[in-house]
């Protein structure tokens, strides 16, 4: 019982840090780079760390720690399932939407691609998620996949997921440093440099500190045996293939 | 027999990727930032790069994997205890003389301190090293110290020790990736800029991709169930206080 206060004590805290992310990507870029659009400007870009920071943190971080949810340790394991694949196809879309946006920016802008350590690590995490959200899919998913393959694939699965978040943190951080030595330049239309530290700094360091201190709440969530979810007397639900469970 | 033969070809990795991180940032800033210096110029500045990768990456993590080579698993742990504080605490002096070097580097040119993304990152991460530090010596180390405490505080010394390693990950390539946008700019003594990938920009984005592969090389081993030290058999060993095993 102890357990289970305290899991919903740090799912809360995980739930309060996951919407200050999201409010605070916003209102940095609202309230201080200019607002959003869709036309190659400097408000184009504006989407891509929204859209990273909600699809590939705060929406993926939800939606890896689902299972840990003591309301979701019924039976039947199947819509849990569905809802985890769902919620990070979600994740997957909002960051392609994400680099997109990036993509797009720099095309219209004559800016090269891919060439900054943040964005070779960037790609590299979509790319490794692309490939996790497919293997999840083929395992979990698919009836054909036979329970020994599940048994053998899980753990992998699960430690992956764990160091897509960890690669998704690194990305937003580096990227937040970058932009900011981008933005917060002396003498450019009277901005304070970034070294000043002036209202834009603080806003979007904070946000980084929170992006960190949320993804080590989602860490903690998912490393804790204790909060697990019990696999005893669940094992027909655990490697049920799609539809043999009577959903 | 299988497990050991992975564990060591898993490890034989970690030390390989672990050189190449040494031998690249030495080489990144030894052939194309001019060299090193302690006078306040920007070859001072050099150091802190070199420091905290060798001593906040590569020393840690081999540390923090000490215990998880077979090697180790004799009846006496207490030398491997010391020489896996002994080996956080060169850690730990290395990341001090790096973190001096762009205090000092700052000082001398008059530039403000802590003011970015990076560097908050960054200072917290050394501040809960010194804090893991100082509580796994005092629990582990500390003849005065309870068995029941060593058994209640080593999951949260463990966990904490990883999550130290991935923010000094998000230090590292926030780090370099910032470095880079302020070392490579166009027309500055004929210097391409970043976004042209000049030999100099490929040779720090590797440097920085393979500390990720060294980080998770590292949590890959620690977090392998089956590469666990065996604590049955040589529990006296695991919570015996200083000296109070014979050696």
């Amino acid at each position: 019982m102890r357990g289970i206060v305290a899991f919903y004590l740090t799912y809360l805290l995980c739930l309060i840090l996951g919407i200050i992310c999201v409010a605070l990507v916003v209102h940095w870029n609202y309230s201080y780079r200019g607002g959003f659009a869709w036309d190659g400007s400097a408000k184009h870009f504006n989407w891509h760390p929204v859209f990273m920071v909600t699809g590939m943190v705060v929406l993926y971080g939800n939606a890896a720690i689902l299972y840990r949810i003591p309301l979701t340790w019924g039976h039947n394991k199947l819509p849990w399932k569905l809802l985890h694949a769902g919620l990070l196809l979600l994740s997957f879309i909002l960051s392609v939407i994400g680099l997109c946006a990036v993509f797009n920016y720099h095309n219209a802008n004559n800016i090269s691609n891919l060439y900054s350590l943040h964005s070779w690590v960037g790609i590299c995490t979509t790319a490794l998620f692309t490939a996790q959200w497919v293997m999840g899919f083929s395992t979990f998913l698919l009836p054909c996949t036979p329970m020994s393959a599940r048994a053998f694939i899980k753990p992998t699965h699960v430690w992956m997921g764990g160091i897509i978040l960890v690669l998704s943190i690194v990305s937003c951080i580096s990227g937040i440093n970058e932009k900011l030595f981008f933005a917060l330049k002396e003498n450019t239309n009277g901005t304070l440099p970034y070294s000043a530290l002036p209202p834009e700094a603080i806003t979007a360091n904070a946000l980084g500190v929170i992006i960190v201190a949320f993804g080590l709440v989602v860490l903690k969530i998912l490393s804790n045996q204790i909060w697990q979810r019990p696999e005893t007397g669940y094992e027909e639900g655990v490697y049920q293939p799609l539809g043999y469970d009577g959903s």
